[in-house]
Formats: structure tokens, C-alpha cells, sequence
């Protein structure tokens, strides 16, 4: 389907009204491949009409990321040049809002030096993070994806090409509720996202505990002051946007140093390029100490050494098995896609907006309360048929949260 | 064909080895659309097999720039943020070699607003200029072109699209002599066009006389200093690079305010995304005084209006009718083809790499000698098969340089 067909446009308002719902007047960073120029232009259009001054595109691409990991030596890998700090630095002042459509081939960077990229990203990555940090829940952001055709060939291998990248399309629609109606749909969605999380919060649990068969038994502790979030966020200027296009998660972030156990990942993970599949985590207090995976071992161990953050906890997240990403029945091999199918967890950076009163408390005073810092964040799947999980609260009440997949 | 077909490999070779000749260590920017990803890829690990430190790509996309232009004010379209600048005074300082890949549909911005572009390059060339003035004939740059689709179309109308884009990849391989073996290909036609420039700047002629029963009957004047150059050039550190692939011109720059009659042009221009056709030049004291034009007449007009420079003339350039250019038979809509397939004028800057001596002289000399300064630099073409020019020497004597569109 072109940018100009009907569902499609009413995907791209979506993803720009709701996703991104622009100031007037403000700016807009839309991030795409190469390879979906035609859906990125229509998505810049679409940010004018709703009264962007001006759209800048910061395109990429696999392939040249690859070359670029290939020849440069890691010294120049981890070179910044002055003009890209001043170019964040107009980032953090201007703050626009940012467009991140996805599209990549979810194995695209297959046999590339992870090393040496981690390595480089470890060195630019301080240099960056004042910039970053200082942005924090102060724009609005979106994440939505357009099929790139290598990925439509990942996830329909046996379908020729044009009709995998239709396939594709159907299952994204299908899964970002973007058929029919899409706002009255995330009008909808969002109400019962944020009622799921009154709920939760209600209980303010200590600590969530997962058991299932396949070996899972773990427990993560909470802090007192972790609320759930789901659907729309808000930022610190009172902008409602949508991060994730789709998104069917209520969330937290947990209690840095409180994590006990095994977990057993149930979906592949597509990280950095590279898939880790068939992998089990073990934390003992709050940090993971042991990786297994049948494939994409070393990676994951590269993943949670990139700092000291890491190999901690930055999201708990709840998703019932009965989803309708799940029900499409398909792996998409896209973090974005597949932590909105099943329960997960994430190693690495927290959200402070999971702090109640984030927008009253400092950054500081929000890693003191346990809030983990990383210059990583990646999903991981944890949910299944079998998987119960139980909140607990400070005095030891046990709550039933989860049974067989389900909101118990 | 792909980037990795063995005669597009050799013709990639010959961009980068003959084009650009990189210094080991150096950087290079390698600027293309969207659309032509894939070989602009192969580019780059070209430069980085020939010893490049790092190489940078900015993507280009005429849908984003159309939409920009309208979509954006006049006052938007003309700032430029610091970091921006930032990245100017950085290519100034480091001297990256500049691949440009040229692919675009020779109508693509048909519809554009051309006022306001051209406004907006007016605001912000002066901020532009001190950086661009800087870094000229400092650096190795190259133009080379690769089949965008529509372009494809606009040359083929009657082929379907992929035959369409092969034909145009035949018709440029052919006229840039990139078949058999380039390099050596380029090494014969250097010698033969740095012959005829040994032969021309012997006579050192005071202007040129142009005459054809088409109505052209108009006389330029020389400087004492112009030079003919033609093929490969030298930078001020003393690297080979090859400007244009293709390239059949014998150029130099004549001397401003020195300028009479008419010229009537022989094949249409692409200026901007839109194509002017069926027009004619007339100049006056060196300036162009009136021109017409069957179509594009009112961006003709824009075009010469950009600055003070604009009016007045930047090059003169001979190519004979029996070129592999033209003996292709094909229109390119595409001046880096059409300019050397026919005589051409410049309208704009004027080239000091074409003034005896340009390496001991500074800037203000040259201007002081009459080299043409302004932002624009358009080429068109004035050369037919009835076309004559005459070299005229100070003291009066007329040597036959062209009869009938061929070498006298």
C-alpha cells in the first residue's frame, strides 16, 4: 500500500496527531530508513498540517552501518565532531519531537564487530548523555514502524516479496489498532489501559513474584513510589503523545538491586541488529549474573556490560496473553511488536515518569529512591500460557495478577 | 543493474580512484537521494577500500524538498541554525573530498515555488559564502551520475520502468567512457583534451566569436590570464581529481563586463527541478539584458536575477558535435550530460583554477581581473552542427576554432 491509500493515511494521522501531537509552531525530527522515503515524506506532510514550523529527517540506513562498523577504526567510531554536540545541544533547546519509524531487517547487521560498536558506543556515550538527560520528559515521542521489505521477508518467508511487505501492513494496522477508526480506537484503548493501572497502583505492591513451568521463578522488587503507566504519556509541559504505536503494556519501573531469580525468555530478541534467541537471564541481587542463549550468547553478554546499569532492571511490564498483537499469531521479530505480545522485562535505564511526583522531584533524587540509569533499555520477553505472577504488598499480602497468561 | 555487477564495480572504481583520489587518512562526503541507496552504499566502501578515514553521507530527497518549500515560510527556509555553520567551518577545516551523485528527476519540483527558493538561497548564501570561499580549490570533488526512475522515464518515455533505468545505465556508462577499461579509458582522453588546451591557450586570444543561422551572432571577451582547462584538475595541495564523469569540454573563464549579442540555446535546461526550453540570451556590456523563453521564461528571469553576478557570464566551454555525448543521440535533461554534448555558456561564478598563475594569486586579484563572482553557476547549451567560433587575438588576427559544430 502506497503512503496516499486511505489506511495508510489515517495510520500516518495517527501516528502524527496522537503520537507526536505537535505545538503549533514547534519543530518535529522524523527517523527513518532510506528504504521507506516515501512513507517518512508523507509522515513530514502530515506534521506540517498539524503545524509544525519545520521537519528535519535524520535518515538511515543498515547497510551503511554496517560498512561504517567494517572500516572505521574504533577511534574514529568513537570520534564525535564538535558540530554533532552543538547539534544536540540545538536538540535540547529547541526540544522537537521525534518520529522514530522502524523498518529495519531484524537480523540486517548480521556478522558486524559488536564489539567494536559497543565499544564506540560506550565512548561517545557520556558525551551525549548531558544533552540527553537534560531533555528528559521534555518532548514529545513516538515510536511506529513501516515494513521494510527484508523484514516482511523475515516474518512471511514463505510469501514472494510484494505480498510480504502486504502482509506486513495488515499485521501493523491490525496490531497498532489503526483499522476502522484509529483515534476513537486509542480513545478507547487508552481508557482502559489507564483504568488496569488505577487498579495496580491501588495495591502499591512491593514486589511482583513470576513462576511458570518453563523454569521462570523470579521475584522483582518495587519501590514505593512506582506507579503503573500505560497508553499516553504526558510530558513536563503537559503535552499528551503516544511513545509506542502500538502498545498494549501497563508498566513500571522497578527498585534498582531488587531482583531474585531465573527468568526464561519466550520470543527471540532482535538487538542491535542480531537476534539472541532461546535465552534465560539469573539475577541475584538486582543484577543479572548469568546468561544463557542457544544463539547470540556473546551479544547478550556484550549487552549487559555496556555499563554498570546494564545488567539491572529498568521496567517491570504487564501484557495478558490475550492481545491483539498476540492474535495476529505472528513473531515480528520487532521489540516494539513483540514486548506488547507477552509480559517482559527490560535491562538497563528506568523511566523516572514511573515515579509518582516525577515532575516535582530532581533526577538525582530519583536515582536515589532506585530508579536505574544505562545507556542501554531493551525488552525482553518473558510471557507465556503458563505464567503467573503474584503481587505482593509491604505487609505481605499476597494479590493474584496474573494467572495462565492472564489478568487473574 | 546492481551496484555489484562487475561494469558497474569498474565504473564505481573510476568515481572514486579517478574522481575523487582520496589522500589515505581522508574523509570524503558522499551526497545522493534516498532513491539510489544501494549504490551510493557501494560508493562509500569504495572510498573507504581507497584508504578513507571516514566517510559521510548526506541523503537528498526532491518529494522532502517540495514538500519543505511549501509547507515551510520564507523566514524558516532561511535560517540556518549555528550547528549548521558549525558543520561548514568543520568541512572547511578538515577538506573532506565531495561525491556528488546525481540521480533526480529533471522535473521533480515542478510546482515548487521558485520565488521563494530563490529568496531563501539569497538569505542564507551570504552566511555560506565566507566558508564555501575558504575551503575552493582546496579540496577533490566529483559529479557522476547513477539512474534515478524518473529520470529513467523522463529519458526513455517509451520503455517500460526497468528497461527504462537499464537503458539509462547503458547510455551513461557509454558517455562517460566507462566501458572496457575506464581508467585507461580517462588516461587517453586526459591527454587528448590536455592537448587541445595546449593548442587553444597558444593562441591566447582576446574573445571568441560565435555565429550560427539560428540567430546566435554574440562575441565574450578573454582575459589576458584565461587558460583553457579540460579532464582532470589539480587542487592547491597538488591532488588529480576528475571534477565531472563525463566530462568533453575545453573551458575557460572569460572576463566580466566583455559580452555582446544573442545566444540562442540548443537544448533545454533542468535549472532547480524544472525544465526551461526553446530560449535565447541576449547580453549587453557583459550582462545578460533580455531573455525569452518558450517555457520556464519566468525562472530564467529568477535565475539571472539570484545576484549581482548572475546576469554576467562564468564560462565558456567547446565541444564538438562529434562526441560520445551526442553520438548517443540522447537528451539527458541533465546538464553534467547535455553541457558536453554542445558548446555552453555559464551563466555565474566564474572558475580560478582557469587563471594563469590562480595557485600565487589571492582571491581579490583575480576577481580585480575580471573572473565573475555570484552563487549561482548554470550551464547551457549554444552548440549545433551549424555553429562557428572564431579566437580573435589582441592584435586582430582570427583563427578558425570551430566550423559547423566541429573543430576547425
Amino acid at each position: 500500500m502506497q503512503p496516499s491509500h486511505p489506511r495508510i493515511r489515517k495510520y500516518i494521522e495517527l501516528i502524527v496527531r496522537r503520537g507526536l501531537h505537535l505545538d503549533p509552531g514547534q519543530d518535529a525530527v522524523v527517523t527513518a530508513s532510506v528504504e521507506i522515503a516515501d512513507f517518512a515524506v508523507a509522515a513530514v506532510e502530515e506534521c506540517y498540517r498539524q503545524g509544525a514550523r519545520k521537519v528535519w529527517v535524520e535518515w538511515t540506513s543498515q547497510p551503511l552501518d554496517l560498512v561504517a562498523n567494517r572500516h572505521q577504526t574504533l577511534r574514529t567510531l568513537s570520534r564525535l565532531e564538535g558540530w554533532q554536540l552543538r547539534k544536540l545541544a540545538w536538540r535540547r533547546d529547541r526540544l522537537p519531537a521525534m518520529l522514530y519509524l522502524l523498518s529495519d531487517d531484524p537480523d540486517g547487521l548480521q556478522g558486524i564487530d559488536q564489539g567494536k560498536r559497543a565499544a564506540a558506543r560506550r565512548a561517545t556515550y557520556p558525551r551525549m548523555k548531558p544533552y540527553l538527560d537534560a531533555m528528559e520528559d521534555r518532548y514529545q515521542w513516538c515510536i511506529a514502524a513501516v515494513p521494510g521489505r527484508a523484514w516482511a521477508r523475515k516474518v512471511f518467508p514463505d510469501l514472494p516479496p510484494a505480498r510480504a511487505v502486504a502482509a506486513l501492513w495488515e499485521a501493523i494496522l491490525a496490531a497498532s489498532r489503526a483499522n476502522g477508526d484509529p483515534l476513537a480506537n486509542w480513545d478507547a484503548h487508552n481508557r482502559d489501559l489507564k483504568s488496569r493501572c488505577a487498579d495496580l497502583n491501588a495495591h502499591r505492591f512491593d514486589r511482583l513474584v513470576y513462576r511458570s513451568p518453563n523454569g521462570t521463578d523470579f521475584t522483582v522488587g518495587l519501590m514505593p513510589e512506582s506507579r503503573f503507566l500505560g497508553g499516553s504519556e504526558t510530558d513536563l509541559s503537559g503535552r499528551e503523545f503516544e511513545p509506542n504505536i502500538p502498545s498494549e503494556e501497563v508498566f513500571t519501573t522497578p527498585k534498582k538491586g531488587r531482583a531474585e531469580g531465573l527468568v526464561v525468555a519466550t520470543r527471540p530478541l532482535s538487538y542491535q541488529g542480531e537476534l539472541i534467541e532461546d535465552f534465560s537471564v539469573r539475577f541475584h541481587e538486582g543484577r543479572a549474573v548469568e546468561v544463557r542463549a542457544a544463539k547470540g550468547e556473546a551479544l547478550l553478554k556484550e549487552m549487559i556490560a555496556m555499563d554498570e546499569g546494564a545488567a539491572c532492571l529498568g521496567e517491570c511490564s504487564l501484557i495478558p496473553c490475550d492481545s491483539p498483537i498476540r492474535n495476529t499469531g505472528i513473531l515480528f521479530y520487532e521489540t516494539l511488536f513483540d514486548e506488547n505480545a507477552a509480559c517482559h522485562l527490560a535491562l538497563g535505564r528506568g523511566f523516572f515518569s514511573c515515579v509518582e511526583g516525577f515532575d516535582k522531584r530532581t533526577r538525582e533524587e530519583m536515582l536515589a529512591l532506585g530508579v536505574n540509569e544505562s545507556m542501554i533499555h531493551v525488552d525482553f520477553m518473558i510471557g507465556c500460557e503458563t505464567l503467573d505472577i503474584d503481587g505482593v504488598t509491604a505487609d505481605g499480602c499476597v494479590v493474584p495478577v496474573f494467572r495462565n497468561g492472564e489478568w487473574a
